[in-house]
């Protein structure tokens, strides 16, 4: 088991992090890269990589079906746990011919929820 | 590891796949099929299969949540993608005695966003 | 496979069930222990376990975003269904050293969107 070093630079980010899952898995023939955020107010999600325009959309949409004021819970970051459980927070992504088995359009993103913080993911590679 | 092939017929529909599912796992005493959608406008779940009302009532809740127009992203289909964030694009099933571990009302889904179109769904089995 | 029995005793209620899942995992020292919700009315998520009032929060702004009425499927409980989907009813937890790889405010909850029922919980411990 391994952890991927991350840091966020707002309080709502999506942080491509697909570079760095792939290269846990050069040489692996067949398998299950396994990534877990270990975050409750962050999460995993694989969106489309092409449009930086699509991600703000995502981020600013997200905000608008639940926004940051009104909750009971007194950390001001209610929305950021809402949202990270209806994201995820475990992503496996299978593995094949060392590379991530991913669409053409497909990045792994870290969905930072309530920063800027210093966060981690977990990953473990199984092989087949 | 091999891929199910699917032609959406709407720009948002749900497709039962669970007997393409189920007939990959034929004679498998143990184990998970994973399931995983490459397209970014498209997703999987679990959902019920009794009654097509309930069908038409997730879609069209769905659009509500996120309706089609008003992004920044130029395609026109925004809302898809973000949806199939909130959804998820990988859905493993495990596997018990050569058949899906579903309950008895659950079916598994692929879920067009922004169709029609040919799309497809990698499915690799993993024995225990 | 083993099943973790459940009885819910409102309508909508996060049950952590991290302890009946921890002790599946004892003496694992590596692995995963699959976790599936066979009811369609139901999922199961990663949530913060600290604060009462956050649990009250999350079901409450779900209530908003999706309106017990309003629905064409006749039982009263298709914002249950449309829920689950959102939600999961899938969730593996990574094991290591025997016990379940989660971050410090992390649990594991059972979401209950149409009870009281009984319910129960499929879980697999796959050992690496």
């Amino acid at each position: 088991m391994t952890t991927i070093a991350i840091e966020s630079r707002e309080r709502e980010q999506l942080i491509d992090i697909t570079d760095e899952v792939s290269k846990l898995v050069r040489g692996v023939a067949s398998g299950v890269v396994w990534l877990h955020c270990p975050h409750t107010t962050a999460a995993l999600t694989i969106q489309e990589n092409a449009d930086p325009a699509l991600r703000e959309d995502y981020l600013e949409h997200l905000a608008k079906l639940v926004p940051q004021p009104g909750f009971r819970h007194d950390e001001g970051n209610a929305d950021a746990h809402i949202k990270a459980s209806l994201i995820g927070t475990t992503q496996p992504v299978l593995v094949e011919d060392g590379k991530l088995v991913l669409g053409r359009w497909q990045a792994v993103y870290f969905v930072e929820l309530d920063g800027p913080r210093r966060r981690e993911v977990v990953a473990r590679v199984q092989k087949a």
